[in-house]
């Protein structure tokens, strides 16, 4: 069959929230842009992520003109809770900082920009299989996959690698470029959506000996619940009377309801250095993982987002490749504090091991001296809503 | 040999910091106590070990007018200096949280202790040896030992235990009731003394790649020297040659000198709970060690005195035995926070593997925040100046 071939600034791949937003951004700056996505648009407008945005992420959001449902439908929160020895102590983000953070869910954000990126008329095509990447060190790269059977070529300017971990972007990079960083967790959560009301009004995490909880909502009327379990944890292990109680233990309290959604979540923290190789920049999960403790992942990724499309746009409007040369580097500034702020978070609250007495007693040492401490909930906080961006 | 039979209220076993302050606080309230070495004097005066007082031991050393020559010859340092990547960046406690530290060797405090505890007239006994705690679960224990090999017993109302680590007080406590929490490291601090002038005019805590060192003085003329080494390190290895080198590589400059004294500190946490047992009261070293990257060692047995003395103060003065059954559980609160600390520090600054590449990474991206953030830097200022004592 005929392979269909094409033309555009920039090619990206993966419809999540970095490489839509990425398209939005681009846009606005009239830069043409292809974005390709191996999924259906029904699958990626209803896969169940994060859904915390910091303050600078709605901004972000609010610049790129993605905001209209967000600030009609979003939760602010000016606060979350600790929960520890029995008792909940609230961390009031908006007096320690002056920010608060947004419940919105991943696949909300993902159905808003659908709809925009629709809206520009520029090409966004779901389904496309196979999506591989040549010539990533020359001035010419090319994207190549197939539509309904038909083979596509596409030649860019530059990709923009944003799909996710088991995405083909990172791995098309030269391996003896690539180091890698990582560390992996002896637990995972359990996550589950019920059809009840919050227990509490803001999110919260709770450090139990029987392990982690997290307590968030989606809405009145949906909560969010996740509970730590074994890494490679059976489900069927875990009938709904069990998650309740369990639940119910860990936080204090629980309101139980219908449980419309069940999975895990893996624990990881990952790196990849560098984030650009020649015309292929990484962007989000494509480059990192944090453990979803201190609800960072989407964060992140439009924090990368903000310097990819700065970057783009410099090089096109300008020719100045000054800002894409530093590209990595200023990702990776951001990238290794909130990876050390969710490894923290995720060490803070977690049971990690039944033999090792002493870090029980240092987690409650340490919460107890953060509930009493400004300063130590400000640094808490400040991280939380977000630290300021590099650029 | 006859047995020599004496009586007092409290038996103290151990001429450290501890010991000695407790001695002099119970005397300031007519309480009368019985000091057990088993070193000599000149012994204890000379044996060097850790210099920073914070600013609350200062207080405690004044109110029990032990501070006469500490405030002629100690060093305020209003800040302290974290060097990583090249570069130092100074925490400034002084203005972070309006209070101060003050450098004065553990080996001065005891010198002026023991003057003090000498000009009250009441026994203080070196040489102690064979010192054995007797029917300590009783109102009546009872310390022997041997004077220049003539028998001893002393009848005491309570024993408090100030032997350090390796004393015999701990290990006189039921074994059954003692709870052990221990954490090693995988290094140790190769510590010198030279007659070189400080090559920083405040504490220089440095992380390099190398490894830890750390420079703080004892006078204008004396430089105090650390580098992190090997656990188990052969002094042999290390000529002075190869110290030199290796502390200019890791502090960035460094005065040399005639190196006086040379020696290697071991790296532990370890706390023993209960504090108490019946009428024998734990203090210091003989309940729980921390690494000395935070210099929290002395200062936390001068917080355990100050909570032990008020308790037989009100034992003594008014027969309320309340503050006693609550000595150990208020000392662990300040205690778990300080271990908190004191890992916290280690882990931040110190070489732990050569495998894990993750490590290095956060350990810059947490200093990078820390000298970035003000609620950071206060955080560590108010622990490193010591946080508020619970009574």
């Amino acid at each position: 069959m005929r392979t269909q071939v094409g033309r555009t600034q920039v090619g990206i791949v993966g419809a999540g929230p970095a490489g839509l937003l990425l398209a939005q951004m681009l846009n606005r700056e009239g830069i043409d842009s292809v974005v390709l996505e191996a999924r259906s648009r029904s699958h990626i407008e209803s896969r169940i992520r994060a859904g915390l945005l910091e303050q600078g992420s709605v901004d972000t959001l609010a610049e790129a003109g993605l905001d209209a449902r967000l600030r009609r439908e979003g939760l602010p929160h000016d606060g979350l809770a600790l929960r520890f020895a029995g008792a909940s102590h609230r961390i009031d983000l908006q007096a320690l900082t002056g920010r608060r953070v947004t419940i919105y869910g991943q696949q909300e954000v993902v159905k808003d920009m659908v709809a925009a990126r629709l809206a520009t008329g520029r090409p966004l095509h779901f389904g496309a299989e196979e999506v591989a990447l040549h010539d990533i060190a020359t001035d010419r790269p090319r994207l190549t996959w197939k539509q309904e059977g038909v083979p596509q070529e596409l030649h860019c300017d530059v990709i923009a690698g944003c799909d996710g971990f088991h995405g083909p972007s990172r791995e098309a990079m030269p391996p003896e470029i690539l180091r890698i960083y990582e560390r992996t967790y002896p637990f995972a959560w359990l996550g589950i959506l019920a059809e009840a009301p919050p227990v509490s009004p803001e999110l919260l995490y709770a450090r139990h000996e029987e392990g982690f909880a997290l307590a968030t909502m989606r809405s009145q009327h949906l909560s969010r619940l996740y509970l730590q379990c074994a890494p490679e944890e059976n489900l069927a292990l875990w009938p709904e009377e069990r998650i309740w109680q369990a639940l119910g233990t860990r936080l204090g309290a629980v309101n139980r309801g219908r449980i419309v959604q069940k999975g895990l979540t893996a624990m990881r923290s990952y790196v990849a250095e560098p984030m650009r190789h020649g015309r292929l920049f990484l962007a989000g999960d494509a480059a990192h993982i944090v453990p979803p403790t201190g609800a960072k992942g989407m964060n992140l990724a439009i924090a990368d987002v903000r310097v990819l499309a700065a970057a783009l746009t410099s090089f096109f409007r300008q020719g100045d490749q000054g800002l894409m040369d530093r590209y990595s580097a200023i990702c990776l500034q951001r990238i290794w504090k909130v990876q050390r702020f969710s490894w923290w978070m995720t060490a803070l609250l977690h049971r990690f091991s039944e033999e090792d007495a002493f870090e029980p007693r240092v987690q409650l040492a340490e919460l107890d001296y953060l509930v009493h401490s400004e300063a130590a909930r400000t640094a808490l906080a400040e991280q939380y809503v977000g630290l300021p961006y590099d650029i």
